[in-house]
């Protein structure tokens, strides 16, 4: 059961003006379930991606790279779920750029014009046969309100589709940004995310895109954890068509670009909480805010110490105020010279430890209150610094076990 | 149940000359159970020690790191169960120093020559008046064939004592090397341990001890994982009384110290793998070799991605041969520039993926009968150079889980 995981609503997600998506059922992995989803993107849009930093990356990761450094205009995504395509050698390679190939031209475009993604089982060949065989069928449903259906056509162990969409006013206009993704385990995104996918009608200079896309990844979904394993297929494409009546995105600090911006990084927070409220397994929704640290990279390794830790996360999933075990992780989280005495820790708003030691008037009554909750603030201040950062993560539960140890059945 | 891991019989563990073992009930944390053991080593003996890591370290470890440092020989020591004394501030401190101080007036001895270690909860002030009264009945109580009651008196989530002996023969005389660890859960060492001690009567001058220490913690305790957690407060202590007849121990590239160094290191790595073996609700003992890398360090990083990751624990758990997820930790290790083609994975002597690819000739049943297996060799070849490093680690199940939920209560 996902944690306070609204359903998404066909009728509030916006079409994006020059986005189409079609949907088939390909027979991936299993019959009647929608496992292929194309989107083809209007010619003048401009597309930024982020990508897994898993050296065993999947094949279509690296057609991904090749076919965006290859500087062409891409106008089409092809998604499949249900094989990873990933520790698959040369056969893998070659499976994905056929199913550019085929896209391309069945779409009357380029093959490098493509990009490919997929995502499911590790080191098992992509029945290629029955991709290419649903690739006309996706094709031909091509429309642009079919969000929903996208991301139902992404989802592997997902209990929720998850799609978000919002409107921002720019220069007096309207913009529209819609997003899916998919994730519940293998997620700890390094530099990139498990499959996300924004659109917007916005017009975005390419370079833009490009620093927009990578600040957007930062703040959603570099920022959160499930598991610790970092897969081999994590991507992150942001598109923008620019039909759209605003005026041009052409920087970071115009007013266009702040007001854009906020609503993007909103939209990409909003996707990635949603990958772990729907955690395999979690029944917590924890947020983890570090404060005081020198720079926010220290402020991630303790964040992502406490967000890992096994101890941590079953007594979450107990409800049990065992919460030395914060500490434990603070203290290996790899500061060399943090100093213990210094640390205050938070629940909520219960003062836990103060000076690096139980706070006196600390009662276990209150820290038991916090814990029952099923959304928990987590707050250390290291009080060397200005530096903060926030990380989100869910609790490790016997489902977690359950999960992982049948997926493939 | 813990796999297959051997019930120590008092009968086997040898005393050792100069060294003598106090056990008492002190009701530290629940009653009617050996919780306290007081350790006695004869003047002339030489005393090394290695500790957590942990930024957060525990009270005891930070006292333990002055009277090492002080100097002074160390003549006792002092260990108590059920509260790990840690994250509990000044009074934490002067609690651990008060217990060196009582030990130290009834041995006859000065403070700084006792170490104190705690084990358990954490952030909980030790029950400090129990463990006071429980003093003089563990002194009452030393003698020198009491090791399998020591390793009982020292266990916490532990289901079974840890104790080995070894004896070895040094220019034709007879030295004994007894040891005992603890530790079930919050395992991941970093060049310290677990609690861990080792006796021996072998003579070994300070400096030469404190190298064989580095490096049999290093091959032993620094080599394992159960949660990836690293505990407050790991500590392993090596003692040599000096009271065989053998010659004395003044190098490490004498035959004498190449000899004795091999004995204690088989205790060391039988006692580390003893902690494995009796992990928090592990069904499988599993050995990553890590082998062709550049430098041990990038091998130690590959064998800790495996033996970390929950998705490769749960699989192992389930017998489920998922072994892309194997793949996937190799890529997320932390080696910035690994060739994915170049890996090889092996399971016991079946080979799984070739050149980073599944073998053609790899079928899923040979897979699946090694993972039935209750011990298991993952074999990673990164056919970049000539480093290796081997680790031990087990899986991931409900147990754990329910452990952990539970542990307070």
């Amino acid at each position: 059961m996902p944690v306070n995981l609204k359903l998404p609503v066909a009728a509030e997600l916006s079409a994006v003006a020059g986005l189409e998506l079609g949907i088939a059922e390909a027979g991936i992995r299993k019959a009647n379930r929608k496992d292929l989803l194309v989107m083809r993107v209007a010619a003048g849009s401009t597309v930024s991606g982020v990508f897994t930093q898993n050296r065993f990356c999947a094949a279509p990761v690296t057609v991904c790279r090749e076919n965006l450094l290859a500087k062409t205009e891409i106008r089409a995504l092809v998604i499949n779920t249900g094989n990873a395509n990933a520790g698959t050698g040369e056969t893998g390679m070659a499976n994905a750029r056929a199913t550019c190939a085929a896209l391309a031209q069945q779409l009357g475009i380029a093959p490098d014009q493509v990009l490919p993604f997929s995502t499911g089982v590790i080191m098992e060949q992509l029945p290629i046969e029955r991709l290419l065989a649903g690739l006309p069928k996706a094709v031909a449903a091509l429309r642009g309100d079919a969000w929903l259906d996208a991301a139902q056509a992404i989802m592997t162990t997902d209990t929720q589709p998850k799609a978000v969409s919002r409107q921002v006013q720019i220069g007096g206009q309207a913009v529209t940004i819609s997003g899916i993704c998919k994730g519940a385990g293998m997620i700890r995104p390094n530099m990139a995310t498990m499959l996300g996918f924004i659109a917007t009608d916005a017009r975005v200079s390419q370079h833009v895109l490009d620093a927009l896309t990578k600040r957007a990844a930062d703040a959603s979904f570099n920022s959160i954890t499930v598991d610790g394993d970092t897969s081999t297929n994590d991507s992150f494409i942001i598109m923008a068509t620019g039909q759209s009546k605003a005026p041009a995105v052409t920087g970071l600090l115009t007013p266009e670009g702040k007001a854009f911006a906020a609503a993007l990084n909103e939209v990409a927070i909003e996707l990635a909480q949603a990958i772990v409220r729907d955690g395999e397994g979690a029944t917590k929704f924890i947020t983890v805010k570090v404060e005081g640290g020198r720079d926010a990279e220290e402020c991630r390794k303790v964040g992502y110490a406490i967000g890992h830790s096994p101890l941590v996360k079953t007594a979450f999933f107990a409800s049990d105020p065992n919460l030395g075990r914060i500490l434990a992780a603070v203290g290996y989280a790899g500061i060399a010279d943090l100093d213990q005495t210094k640390i205050d820790l938070y629940l909520d708003d219960v003062l836990v430890a103060k000076d690096g030691g139980r706070d006196p008037a600390y009662k276990e009554e209150d820290g038991q209150r916090v814990m029952k909750q099923s959304e928990i603030t987590v707050r250390v201040v290291l009080n060397r610094g200005d530096a903060a950062r926030t990380l989100w993560t869910c609790d490790f539960s016997h489902e977690y076990v359950s999960i992982n140890a049948d997926y493939r059945s």
